[in-house]
């Protein structure tokens, strides 16, 4: 696994209250926001993501009945993310992250918004997510460019 | 504010064992760890930090007795920091995102480990760390670098 992160996703109750707080600081969000649904922010190689707290749980398998209630009062309203250039790319760290004692919470698959994606719990329950997003280009040096 | 994130800190139950597991993953850690207490790994521009949680919560004034028994429970374990190049650019930015809304967790002060800091939470409770740390150089773009 690279030593990179290229995302934080912050679950939150209202996106655009959220987002109205971010931009108060004097943040501009990316035009890769999704009207209420999802707001990005293009930080220093890497983006900060408001995402509304129990879509983040959906996406991530951790509904009431999914078979892993246990996860869910762990759930710290935060994901970090390593994106990789390849859905076989995630495969392998999804494995070697399962191998080194993570907790698979979702198994990789193809996902709504086009890419492919899993999610892993480290031993202390904070979440990652393993993704290929093809509209998240990364550069030589595996920094993350929000669409302009 | 300016669109930069300078550390991730994780709240962990055990620092070498966490650090054993990203390890495990192929990081390497930072020779800015200290033994048990923290160990910082490099990444894009930025660091990873891996904290003992209670510790985490005490650094951010959130103790039982700290008078803001509400936070204590909403604390996911994650903090977020912007470093700054001053203790007046961290006075600025505090006041700044108090004014937009946040609560302010711990008012800037000089920190034992020789730096100035402060906490603040966005509206959804989501822990922001601002902090003016002499060791972690900034380079012009504002990327973090953990020391050789």
């Amino acid at each position: 696994m690279e030593q990179r992160l290229s995302l934080v996703t912050l679950g939150v109750a209202s996106v655009p209250a959220a987002r109205r707080f971010y931009e108060a600081l004097g943040w501009t969000a990316s035009s890769a926001s999704q009207g209420d649904d999802v707001a990005f922010f293009q930080l220093n190689g890497m983006a900060l993501a408001l995402f509304g707290r129990e879509a983040l749980m959906a996406d991530m398998g951790l509904t009431a009945d999914a078979g892993v209630p246990e996860a869910k009062p762990r759930f710290s309203g935060v994901t970090l993310a390593q994106n990789l250039r390849s859905p076989e790319a995630v495969d392998d760290l999804f494995a070697q992250a399962v191998a080194a004692g993570a907790r698979a919470l979702k198994q990789p698959e193809t996902v709504f918004w086009g890419g492919y994606s899993g999610y892993f719990a480290d031993p202390d329950g904070h979440v990652w997510e393993v993704a290929h997003n093809p509209f998240f280009p990364l550069d030589q040096h595996g920094n993350l460019t929000l669409p302009a």
